[in-house]
């Protein structure tokens, strides 16, 4: 297994560099005021299709070779993977073909039409997720592209964390939300990498809490019944990401349903920016560790923004 | 009646520059796709207070003298003005009165309040709003500070469009809502001085059309009974507003409460920024005039942020 190296994030920066947002970095002096610290939001959910998946799924459809991508490419994912491995794959001029489950928010299943992506429904287990795939592949002799158990994918996530930095020098904490463990896994390796003495922290909601038991354990626990309003949260690690996050993560934290919640309306309510609820995870972490936060200057990854308007939880409270 | 210069805009902008954020220009290729131009959208939704208000209110009260500002400041307001200028005052630690329709949009009146503002309610009537501001002043010795019919305040709103025109030069037309006209007389004399050629548009919804109206008959047509979604577009022209309009402004576009909402809803969903009503009408003129688009390089202010998330009009549609 070939894990990548802050190197192999830099080459991918450039690879996809012409093709992806440089996103902004938002600061919000009010809810600097609310929680005592300083802290730079990298906002994925201004990438295109609304999420930093883009990142990881352009480095892997551009890096594929000629031969390997003429049958076009395939993956399992209930929203933002999908929608921007049909985006990438679109921009080559391959085929994309999603298994998907039906049980996926509606304005994804949306999105993924929209850039062209063939969506087979499935059962919202991994098992007829992968058996499903196992068949569209076998169909069309597509490309598996991973959501996140892929090395290119992993380097393509972590230049979100890398623009972070550069950004913004001298941080000395990052709270990236984990479900699969992309994003936390590149994330910790450009952090690590570039920033002297930074704690990564990997932010998971208590009803998926597979990431927090895994690196208590230290072995993978998969996620068994995941329950939680982060839709995006909800898969189990890989051995590819569970072994960077045993090397390059200080901790996982876990909040509540209610916290996520809240600070979802916060981000929205004080930065007029739209999160999906996966997103505000890790600003949820920060709200309910204040005694870690106290005076630092710390990163916040926004990791998308594909909420579903017809359907907001503040109003469910 | 003295109208203000693109100078007093400059002194003005000196004046509040350390008070005000220099809010970021946003582009969406999303947008830019589908309306056939590239839209640099000023985002004063994530100004202080969530709108431009602030901008006007902060120079007002920055510029009053030690005595003159001892007793306070007062205004009629159904919201963001109100909002502004209560953190303005909390800033230079005086007292502010607000006279606010008790039809006013909930999280605006706890906005104020949470600025310390204290409200008097009135009925939503310009006669009753003038009232009640009247018995204010005479009560508290206050200093009314009008929310578009006064020169510092104008001259505060006008640096939006300074900085956007600093930020993207060459823009050839510029579309920002008019309700009283205050962020539209200030973006217009900043925008004809600063751009040799930009076409300054007002944008009105057509259930408050006063703008539109005085326009076309070249004198002031108080708005009566106003109609709109868009609650911050209720007011009408001033004498000074008029004057700039009618020497600066080349035309004012009228749209329906329909496209005002589907405006607004593809703001939220394709640039994953909040805006309220009123903000999303000059992106709903943009959408409403493809033949005067085609091609080119426009500016589109977004106005404010305040919307009332638990009350939200897609879903209404």
């Amino acid at each position: 297994m070939k894990i990548p190296t802050y190197d192999d994030i830099r080459k991918a920066h450039q690879r996809i560099d012409s093709e992806v947002h440089r996103t902004p970095v938002l600061t919000s002096s009010d809810i600097n005021e609310m929680t005592g610290c300083h802290l730079y939001f990298k906002c994925e959910n201004f990438q295109k299709t609304g999420a930093f998946k883009f990142r990881g799924a352009t480095n892997a459809v551009i890096s594929m070779t000629e031969t390997g991508a003429l049958e076009g490419v395939a993956t399992h994912s209930s929203g933002n993977h999908a929608a921007a491995l049909a985006l990438a794959a679109k921009k080559r001029g391959i085929g994309c073909y999603i298994a998907m489950p039906h049980t996926a928010p509606k304005n994804k299943i949306a999105a993924v039409k929209s850039y062209g992506g063939k969506i087979t429904f499935c059962e919202p287990t991994l098992l007829s997720r992968e058996e499903t795939l196992v068949k569209i592949i076998r169909e069309t002799g597509s490309a598996f592209v991973h959501p996140y158990d892929n090395f290119n994918v992993i380097c393509g996530q972590g230049t979100a964390a890398k623009e972070l930095l550069e950004d913004c020098p001298g941080l000395e904490a990052l709270f990236v939300p984990v479900g699969g463990g992309g994003i936390l896994s590149g994330s910790a390796i450009s952090a690590k990498a570039m920033q002297k003495g930074i704690r990564v922290y990997g932010c998971e909601p208590a009803g998926a809490d597979d990431a927090y038991r895994s690196f208590q354990s230290r072995k993978i626990i998969p996620s068994v019944n995941p329950c939680t309003i982060a839709d995006g949260l909800l898969t189990s690690l890989s051995e590819m990401t569970f072994s960077i996050m045993m090397n390059q993560v200080d901790e996982i934290f876990t909040v509540s349903e209610k916290h996520i919640i809240t600070a979802m309306q916060l981000i929205w309510e004080r930065m007029k920016i739209i999160v999906e609820p996966s997103a505000a995870v890790a600003f949820a972490v920060v709200m309910q560790n204040p005694d870690l936060m106290k005076g630092i200057k710390a990163g916040v990854m926004l990791t998308g923004g594909n909420a579903d308007l017809f359907n907001l939880p503040f109003a469910k409270k």
